[in-house]
């Protein structure tokens, strides 16, 4: 029941690995997009023998229901530093997701440091709000995460969107399960859709593609997390993402592309 | 002597194609990446019907020297909306990029639309800065691409960089040769990079990986672009980049994640 067996991976030695796709972290039957590149990374950090996803692509095929998986990795260049590889993830032979990343090791850097951006500003945990309380909105997944609203953000809940295009808060894994850098991952696709508090009439807006960048191993403890839209254009719109860890360190950077579901014609 | 030329690439019927890495794209001896992922498209393209790179990412694996090159496509999913494949760009039969992306048709959207955000404010042509101008530095691929800085970030050619990590400008195909989507691609990483910009002791920042997004097809004219970096953390930096067109529509949304070079060993 921890991300760490829930992402589990058979290597069956020719760069295919068995696994699942577990039950409980399905939000209306289908696991979340975070998870599911979780999956895939896992089988690709034994496939390069490198933990840690520098930068990581995943454009999503289908939905990915529970049940057994097959991952197929292959490799695109093996270098001095980082290993680049592809993977796919399929359920009963039919794709659910192709994946590109480079796996490196990230070690501390001693390089020069440059930041224009800080965590977002958020309550104590105890102020912030857990999406699923009170709203009647309860899927697996929220047991397997543990999320807390900035309260501004946390008005969609109650029909009352703050006209943000923003989602903010706290995360950590079910229980404060330590996250490596594959559950930061998850983490960019774990909170609710920024959409959601944007005063349009959206509701769910699949994932065409997700890149995630890993700037460092998190520390340990509740990390802080901003999503953010921009730019709701020609049917698409981006989902920005900035993960820090405890120490109020930058460790992931993600930007997704969401589809607009077109209105459905009149009956 | 034209981009249209110079990606223009041969189908060989099995999802190959023979093409060349032309001369004149290159900034001191290796093309410009931007128009290495042009290349790449331009066959996905071909391969799959579609004109318009919804969301590519490539991943950089070597230099690309002019020369005769090869692309390898493979499909990963043909959907209704849009053809998810794979390219390889190789020259000698060295792997120089690897290319996951989505292809489609751009219609103009009658969706809802939200903007939070504009256009760079930059000045009339006549008032920027071509990079080269004066500058002692006049690389091949400044005569195929038209670019004008805006004055406020142009300080880092006289060894006066603004301090902050900053790029925007006009850009257009030379000669005002018409860009259609694959072109905006190259637009995502035809400026200096922001870094030169941002008083760091950092020349020459690889890029790792690069995915843009393309939202609608640019109508005729000079487009807009702004680059920017918020962090340089872990040996790694982002750039983030927006191409509007003359309509003042946002047409792409690009980062890459480049690569600060470690420091010399001492000798």
């Amino acid at each position: 029941m921890s991300f760490a067996d829930d992402t589990a991976v058979t290597p069956r030695g020719d760069g295919t690995f068995t696994t699942a796709i577990r039950p409980g972290w399905d939000i209306a039957g289908n696991a979340n997009g975070g998870y599911l590149l979780a999956l895939a990374a896992r089988a690709l950090a034994h496939y390069t023998g490198r933990p840690d996803p520098v930068t990581i692509t995943a454009h999503y095929l289908s939905p990915g229901k529970p049940g057994d998986a097959f991952v197929r990795c292959e490799t695109v260049k093996q270098g001095k530093r980082f290993s680049t590889a592809t993977a796919r993830l399929e359920r009963d032979g039919v794709p659910v997701l192709q994946v590109l990343g480079a796996f490196s090791e990230l070690t501390a850097g001693g390089t020069p440091e440059r930041i224009d951006g800080a965590p977002p500003e958020l309550p104590p945990l105890e102020d912030c709000i857990a999406p699923q309380a009170e709203a009647g909105f309860d899927p697996p997944f929220m047991h397997r995460v543990e999320l807390r609203l900035h309260p501004e953000d946390a008005g969609f809940r109650t029909g009352k969107p703050s006209g943000v295009a923003q989602m903010r808060g706290w995360f950590r894994l079910a229980g404060g399960e330590p996250a490596d850098t594959i559950a930061l991952l998850m983490g960019t696709d774990a909170f609710p859709p920024t959409i959601f508090n944007a005063r349009l009439p959206v509701g769910w807006t699949p994932t065409v593609e997700l890149t995630a960048h890993v700037r460092a191993r998190p520390a340990p403890g509740w990390l802080r997390a901003r999503f953010t839209t921009r730019f709701v254009t020609g049917g698409f719109l981006e989902e920005d993402g900035e993960l820090w860890d405890a120490t109020g360190r930058l460790v992931a950077q993600s930007r997704q592309l969401a589809l607009l579901p077109r209105p459905e014609p009149p009956a």
